[in-house]
This record gives structure tokens, sequence and C-alpha cells, in this order.
């Protein structure tokens, strides 16, 4: 059942038309990178997506990856879809001209892994994961490190981890042991367990390298005696060949729910050779540098499942005779007419068609603002930009990959018994995008990580370029009728969230645990807001294209029936939260820990 | 991780504390089945349930269902745990006394039901869906069927099914196709494939007796058309004895997300023997004897999923050491604080809770209506508590499913990455959970049947004893300030739910789709309104035990918490549910199925 087809046309919409990609690369220094070098650029990594990719998504699901005689063996046609990758140049696109990269916007990369791993999120993650390693080391890594292992990574000679999580430390960093004992020859021999290893080991590259967390003997307790550390899986010879193997093994896969062709290793440091990455002690700092990379990534993830999930049950609404429109035969000379003519199956396919483009849009207008953190030619705008990549990094992770899962799972629901069969492919999409709520930091932490550190830790100055982009948007709404309206709700909504921020940060100075009784409430429904400002920008968009002789006036159409679905079923769901939240603490905290 | 442990505490509590099992026992006549004799009862299955059944989940999962040479092999201890349910009389319970059953109300074998699937649903399928065919040759066999059927499917020796889906024929069974040709000797030559037949073959029972839809030739097109039949695996000769195998074959097992320990099965009737059950062309009206049955049956899955999570992560969020609480160390002597400490732990335990216990309330309160409209004396409380129950049996089914998922995937959630591994035994819980809003009529056909066939179809007036017992109740609140609160909120609600059917029979009439538009909505609303009663007068007896001194203050204490909880953060989703339904059918029916 692989008829998955890369959704370009709404990328293409969503970047050039939405978010004029074109004037951000010329202000960022990238002219070249026009609608028709990346559109060419998209519709070839699209080709690979489909034709490689995609069939390789339910084989991944069925074979697994497989720890035979210490070694990780990946599915059949992995391997030979990351050469591939690594052929295209792939890997180097938005890495260090320096070290063999070609320097192009990380915005682009972001939408290459989104591509990329829609019709195979599993696949995706080796090389994603490898992006973070070599982001990491470029920002932390010394010259000499950089010169070691970025050529080969950004070729994807080599891949990379991230290894974090220990059996007692999930959430909990601060609760990590393992070991780095500081050798005479400035190495350190890292020892200890680390879980949880996405692509921790594998068969696709002759090397990984592992960005490790550790402690130095006598390091403080917690967080602040974390430092980060670089173990290459094999050694490294002085002029860059590959020496002995060091002292790092998969001793076991974890069995999954799904994502079953990623292997999910636990992996043992037996006083591997390591070395220090940035300054001692400074590890978590720098992790971060890693962490918010990888949470728009996760991020993505919600997206492709939706994504995924929307195509195959839409086709399937289209196509699936049952029952008859309570108004009239819609198909006469058939036994029975398409289900999509049926409200409830439309109402799940607008909620997923809302959601899906809606956290494109999200997903994009964020990456772009990562660009201009780093690459705005004023000052300002780098710190305008960095602040509202700040606030909406938690939004992306947490609100697009709840969104993800609620759209895969609808996905499925439209297919009847159906969507509980292997052969459809809708079971594993809603397996495999269960895992993107729970890594990175899980819905909980990313709530806390808006609301607490984020709004309240900034006395919600945070919150202003976005609530300026608002009332820009808004006010640009007047003189339409259609527009006007949604404006009036979102403006209704923006003035409530400050209020409501306000009023949780009065709160919390008497009970800290007001912000844990909010947080997850407060992150979905800014989520819901920031949607809403995006899906009136589409409506304008739309609007503004369908005044003007368009080819397909059909996708313009349907971008206003999703927006209008929005503004109508979606957003008064911010209703139900606000009462969630104004109930304060008590209600949770009240019970005793015994009686639950 | 096998604890699972029966909720006798809650089963206790809600049938005899709440609703007066007892006195409901006596007034059907079934006076001997008093507090101490049901609780005995429960206790001897709690204990199959938790040493034989639960230590079966995880390997029914993990082995699933085979088919070797033709025959289908349940996995390992299946087949054992069946002959120990046979033995121990089980199967018996609420069947008629005229064929070897009990004869006790069917509101125990619901309730067995639930206590035996809680740990391993796809187990309790083959005993559940043999009590469907059961019930179904009770209502509509022949005496000559009775006598040659029901002895041994009562004894368990034989099991049954029901036959319904085909390819082409899912929610729409006006669609089928499976012939049944007229015999000389007055039975018929059944052909055609069913699919998705749950417990449709299988090495526990030496017969299976499949209830099958099917169609006369010349029968009136669609479901007029459709007529029920008896076809055993194994014909049976006059004697009782077996003899040859009927032309039924099992050619496939579905490969499926969860409930891999079930078999779900493609079943081939070839020309196979089979006898009318009830009349030529009534098959469907027959059926819903069944489906009605299995409906509560269904919806108590939800029960089971939402019990088993939450039993699992309450047990983790008082184990799990990560972080500090935010309002002062809890755990001084361990490295941090257990995470039920964090308010957003105990957000997502509190939803379980009240949902789980909620929809324990709601399936009792239903499955009592069940027994009264068949036993109760008067003619008018038959009447009344058939209306109940119909408007019941589709929000049951539907509601307790979505919040049975959406409280089976919190539960994993509370795991974090934990919650993803096979181990855990969340993710199968999920996985095996995920079935119930899609069998026996999805949610949207569910939906389909509460507002427009009940609701709608009578005018309204199937609404009238439930707002009466609502208005009772809340009348019963005055003077204690606790309770009226909650009770203001629940008239209210309870005006607000007339109104809005009122509004959508108004909108109906010049739009039929309207009702589509709003059923689910509608379902979900009226879903959280029922909890709300029972939530009330749960919240009412508690503080009625809590006057009195009672040994068990702490099981009261998280009642009253938990309804606090129910009213205060889950019924404000109702004013979702309302603007959603508000907005009409325009916003998803406007858009050309093909601009989707």
């Amino acid at each position: 059942m692989n008829n998955y087809q890369t959704p370009l046309r709404d990328i293409d919409f969503t970047l050039f038309e939405l978010l004029d990609y074109a004037s951000h690369c010329r202000a960022i220094g990238h002219a070249s990178l026009d609608r028709e070098l990346t559109g060419a650029f998209f519709g070839e990594a699209a080709r690979f997506a489909e034709d490689v990719l995609a069939p390789l998504g339910p084989v991944g699901d069925q074979q697994g990856c497989k720890l035979v005689d210490g070694k990780v063996i990946t599915p059949e046609g992995f391997k030979e879809a990351y050469e591939h990758y690594c052929d295209a140049g792939w890997p180097t696109l938005s890495r260090s001209v320096a070290y063999g990269g070609q320097g192009l916007p990380q915005s682009l990369g972001v939408i290459l892994s989104e591509i990329l791993g829609t019709p195979n999120w599993a696949w995706g993650m080796y090389a994603g994961l490898s992006q973070g390693a070599m982001h990491t080391i470029e920002t932390h890594g010394t010259e000499q490190q950089k010169q070691q292992y970025l050529p080969a990574l950004i070729s994807g000679r080599w891949t990379g981890t991230m290894c974090l999580t220990e059996a007692q430390a999930g959430s909990d960093l601060g609760l990590l042991r393992t070991r780095a004992d500081p050798q005479a020859d400035g190495s350190y021999q890292i020892s200890g367990t680390k879980i949880f290893i996405s692509s921790g080991d594998h068969d696709l590259a002759e090397n990984i390298v592992h960005i490790v967390l550790a402690r130095l003997p006598n390091a403080p307790v917690g967080t602040k005696g974390i430092s980060l550390f670089v173990v290459p899986k094999v050694l490294i010879n002085e002029d860059g060949s590959l020496a002995a193997t060091n002292g790092v093994s998969c001793s076991s896969l974890e069995s999954k729910m799904g994502i079953h062709g990623n292997a999910t290793c636990v992996l043992q440091f037996d006083g591997a050779k390591g070395w220090l990455l940035g300054e001692v002690n400074k590890g978590l700092n720098h992790m971060f540098t890693f962490m918010n990379l990888a949470r728009i990534g996760s991020g993505l993830q919600g997206l492709a499942h939706a994504e995924l999930g929307y195509q195959k049950s839409r086709l399937y609404a289209q196509e699936r005779l049952q029952m008859r429109s309570l108004t009239g035969v819609k198909n006469a000379s058939g036994p029975a007419d398409p289900i999509i003519v049926h409200p409830d199956i439309r109402r799940m396919l607008l909620t997923q068609k809302s959601l899906v483009e809606g956290i494109r849009m999200l997903s994009y207008y964020t990456t772009i603002k990562m660009d201009a953190s780093q690459h705005a030619i004023s000052a300002g705008e780098r710190q305008q930009a960095t602040d509202l990549l700040s606030l909406l990094t938690p939004i992306v992770k947490a609100f697009s990959t709840e969104a993800g899962f609620e759209s895969a799972n609808l996905a499925l629901q439209c297919l009847g018994g159906h969507g509980y069969i292997r052969d459809w492919g809708l079971e594993q999409n809603l397996r495999d995008c269960r895992i993107a709520t729970l890594y990175e930091g899980t819905t909980g932490i990313q709530s806390l990580d808006l609301l607490g550190r984020k709004v309240l830790g900034s006395g919600g100055k945070t919150l202003a370029p976005l609530l300026d982009e608002i009332t820009y948007l808004c006010r640009s709404c007047n003189g339409n009728e259609l527009l006007a309206a949604h404006a009036a709700q979102l403006t209704r909504l923006s003035q409530e969230w400050q209020q409501l921020s306000m009023n949780i940060a009065r709160q919390a100075q008497h009970n800290p645990d007001e912000i844990g009784a909010a947080a997850v409430d407060y992150l979905m429904y800014s989520g819901y807001l920031v949607l809403a400002f995006l899906w009136l920008r589409a409506q304008q968009t739309a609007l503004q294209q369908l005044a003007r002789p368009v080819t397909d006036s059909g996708f313009y159409r349907a971008k206003l029936a999703a927006a209008e679905f929005y503004f109508a079923r979606i957003l008064p769901r911010t209703m139900s939260l606000v009462k969630a939240m104004e109930s304060g603490a008590d209600n949770l905290m009240n019970l005793s820990s015994a009686d639950f």
C-alpha cells in the first residue's frame, strides 16, 4: 500500500507564499536559494523519499534491528539507502564549509529531514542524530576535534549519537553516574551504561561518534557536575584512518512499540577512551545546543506521522464505498458512496488537515527564526529571532508531537477495522509516532521549560515578539470580513494569553506547584494560539492568491476551508484549557500520594 | 512486571455503595446475591485473573496465534486457562437454567467479563463472544436449536462467534454478499468470505458455533435482505456427538496492532451447512440482540485497558525517583523524589482515575438497567430501563473506549521513555486498547445511533428518564456546599444538553448532514455529562461514608479528590464540544471531496 507522495505543493506554499522564504534567504546571505532552486532540490529528495525510503518503511517495522555477535544489523535496504543519501551529498547540506559542508541554511536541512523522515522515520533517525552530533562538535569542539571528526561525519562516512539517558537518570540528568577518569595523555576513561541510545549501533557507517554525558571524579553532584565527551566507536589514527575498536559496545536492543527500524541500544562504556568537549562541568549547557535542534527535529516527527496518516486516510476516504450520503446519493453508479461524503469522516480529515498543515507552518516559521537567530544582519534582529526561537522550541516539540499523535490516531480511525490491520500502514504509523511525546524531553518537561523558564523566567518578555507579530497581522485583516472575524478571535486570545501568564505568575509566588499544575494546558493553549496566528496568515495568503488568476484554485479553496474549520472547531479547545488552568493546583496536590 | 490486582474495592464500592446492587438483585428475584456472596464470587474470579490470566497477557502478545495446516493454535497456556474457566462453571453464570446455566443476572456476567478481561483482553474475547452467540440462540433459536447448541456452549465445551463483516461490507452491512442457498432438508448452503472474525478459529474448544449473516437467493437488496444462520464448525449428530467437519475454514489470520492472543480470522464458508436462526430477512434485527450486548462488552474493554494502565502508571509514579518537588524535598533519604510529587504527573493520574472509575460507574449503572429492562417487576419499570439502556448503550460503547484510549495513553506517558518499551506492558496495553473504538461499530456509528436514532428519533423523549434521575440527585444535594456547587454545574449542563438536542433537531430538518456533523461531539458531551452525574453521586456517597467511622477513609478521600478533579478539569471539555457543535455542518461539507 505504498503510494506516498511528498507534499511538495504544501511545502512550497508554506515556505514561499506564506513565509517569503526567498526574501529570508537573501537576508541571510543565500540569495541563490530561490523558489526554483529549492524546488528542484526538494523534488530530488522527494523522489528518493518516495521510491526508496517509503517502501522500506514497513520493511524496517517488520524486520527490526538485530543484535548478532555484538553487531547491530539494520533491516534490509537501510544500508543501501544510506549510501545513496551520502552519495547525493545530503548530509553536507547545512554543515560548515570549512569541513566539507555546503554551509546552506539550517532551515533547508530541517525541511530535508522532514522530506526524508516522513515515509520512514526510523531510517531518518540515523541521519538526524548524526546532524545533532555534528552541530555539537561544530559548536563546542576544539579546532583539532573539528578536523578529526567533522569531515567524516559531514560526508556521512561516520555517524553520530547523543548518549544522555541512564536507567536511573531520564528526565533528571542530574542523577547520571557514568564516570570519566582523566588519563595522563589528556584523554578520559569513560565507564558506565547508557540506555535508550537511538542509532546507538548499526552497520550503516564505518564509525560512530558518541557524544556522551559523564562525570569527572569529585565533580559537584547534580547537573552542575556533568561534562560532555566525544567517544568514537573505533579509535582514530593521527592520519584519520581507523585504529582499534574502543571500549563501547551494544549489550542489547530495546523491544519497542514502534520505530523498529532504528536501533535503540543499551551501550556499555567499559573504560572507553573519550575526550572532553567544551568546558568541564558545562556538559548540560553544551548539550542543549544539541537538544534544542533535536527538539525541533522531534516536532517534525509529529508532522511526519500526521502527514503520512492524512495521506493514507484521505485516499481511503475517497475510495472506500460504505453507506449513502444523508443528503442524497452521490455515486449512483456504485453500490454505495465514498465515505468522504459523511460529515464525521470529513471532521476527522479536516482535523488532520488543519493540524498537519498547521504544524508544518509552525515548524517552518520556527526554523526560519533559527536561521535568523544566527545570521540576521542586525544584532537586534538576531536577538528578536533568538527570543522567539526560545519561546517556540518547546511548543514545536510538544504541541506538534501531541497534535501529530491525535492526527495519526484519527487517520487510523477513518479506516475503521482496516486501520487496525498491518497492511494499511496506519497502525505502524501510530506506533512509530508514539515515541515523539516522550523522547528529547516529554511533553511535561517541555511545558515546564515553556511556562517556567521561558515565560515566567523572563517576566513574560519572551511573549512580546510573537504578540507584536499577531497585532501586526490582525491589523492587516481590517477591511476583509472573513479575515476580520478571525482576527478578532485571535486578538481576544492573545490578550487572554497574557492575562493567563500573569495570573499563573502571581499564583506561583505563593505556590510553585501552580506552574506544574498549569504547564501542559498552557503549552497546548499556546500551540493552538500560534496555529491560529499561522492559519490566519494562510487564509489571508490564500485569499490574495485567489484574487488573481491561478491554475490550482482548489488548493487555495482547501486552505480557506481548513482555516475556517480550525477557527470554528479546533481553536475553541482553548476554552476548556483555560478552565482547567484556572482551577489551580489544589485539585491536583491535595490528595496524599498513598491514597491514589 | 506482573503485579496486577483486581480492583475489588472499587467494584464493591460502585456496586453496593453507589448503586445499591443488593436491592437491585432483590427486586429482580435474586435476593441471595448479597454483598458477601458476590464478594466471594468476585474474589475467586480475581485470583484466577491475577494468577493465571495476567501472566498470560504478555505471552499472548508475543506469541500471537498461528495458523498451522489449517488449524489455529492459540498462545501457550490459553487452552489450560480456558479449561479452568469452564471447570469453575463461569460460562454458565448468566445463562438459561433450562440448558445448564445458573440463570444469574446479566450484570453479574458483565462484571465477571471485566474481571477476567482486564489483565488479558485477548483471552477474554474467546469467552466473551461465546456469550454473545449463546444470547442470540437463547433469544432467536427454535427449541430444537436451543437443545442442540446451548448445553455444550453453556458448559464451555463449544464456543461461538459472530460473523458479520465482509471485505466490502464493514459499517455498511447492507452490502454483504455471503449466500445462503436453501436445501431440500430445510438447511442452507452458506458460501462466502467473512473477515475480521474474532475468536473465529482456535484450539480451546472441540466445536465452534458460528452465527452468520447471509442472503437468501432473491432476497431484497440492502439491509432488509439479510438473514441469520447458525453454522457449526463441526456438524452434530442427532445424539449430540460430533460428526464430520463442516465447510468452514480459516484461510488466514490478520496481522494486527494488538490483541495478538485472539485469532482474528478470515473465514471461508464453502457451501457450509447452516440453519436459519429466527425469521427470514430479519437477520440484522436479530443481530442487534447480540450487538447491543457486545457494545456493552466493548465499552468494558475501554474500562479494562484504562484500569490496567492506571495501576501500572500509579505504581511507577509512586516508585520512580526523578527531580525534587518544587515545594521542597519530599524524600530526603533518596536521591530524588518519587515523580508522584510533580503536579503534571498527578494531573495524568487523576485524569486516569476519574475516567477509569467514571467508566466503571457508567458500565455498572448501564448493566443494572439491562437486568431491569428484562426482569423488573412492573412493565413501567421495564420500559423505563429499556429506554435508558437504549440511550446509554452507544455512550457506553463509544465514550468508554475513547476515554479508555486516552487513559491508557496517559498511562504510557507517565512512564516517559520506559512507557515505549515492551517490558512495562504499557505499550501492549495501548495497542490492545486501540481496537475498541473500531469494532462493534466505530465511534462515528455509535454517535449516529445515539443522536440520530435514539435522541432525535424519539423526539428527545429518551433523554427524559436520565434527566429525571439527574434532577432528583441534584435536589438531594441541597444543603451541602461541596455538592451543591457541582449540582448547579450539572443542572446547567443538563439544560444545555436538551437545548443542544433541540437545536440540532431543528437544523437537521433543513440539512440531514447536521446530524453527522454534530454526532461525535454530541456523544462525547453526553458521556461527560453522564459521568458528572455519576461522580456527583460518588461524591455524595463518599461524604456519607466519611461521616461515619470507617476504616478505609483514604479510599473515600480519593473519591472526593477525583470528583473534585473531574468537575474542575475534565467536565469543562464540554465547552469546546458545544462550540464545535454550534458551528454547524457547513465548515465540514463545503469543501469538494477532490480538493481535500
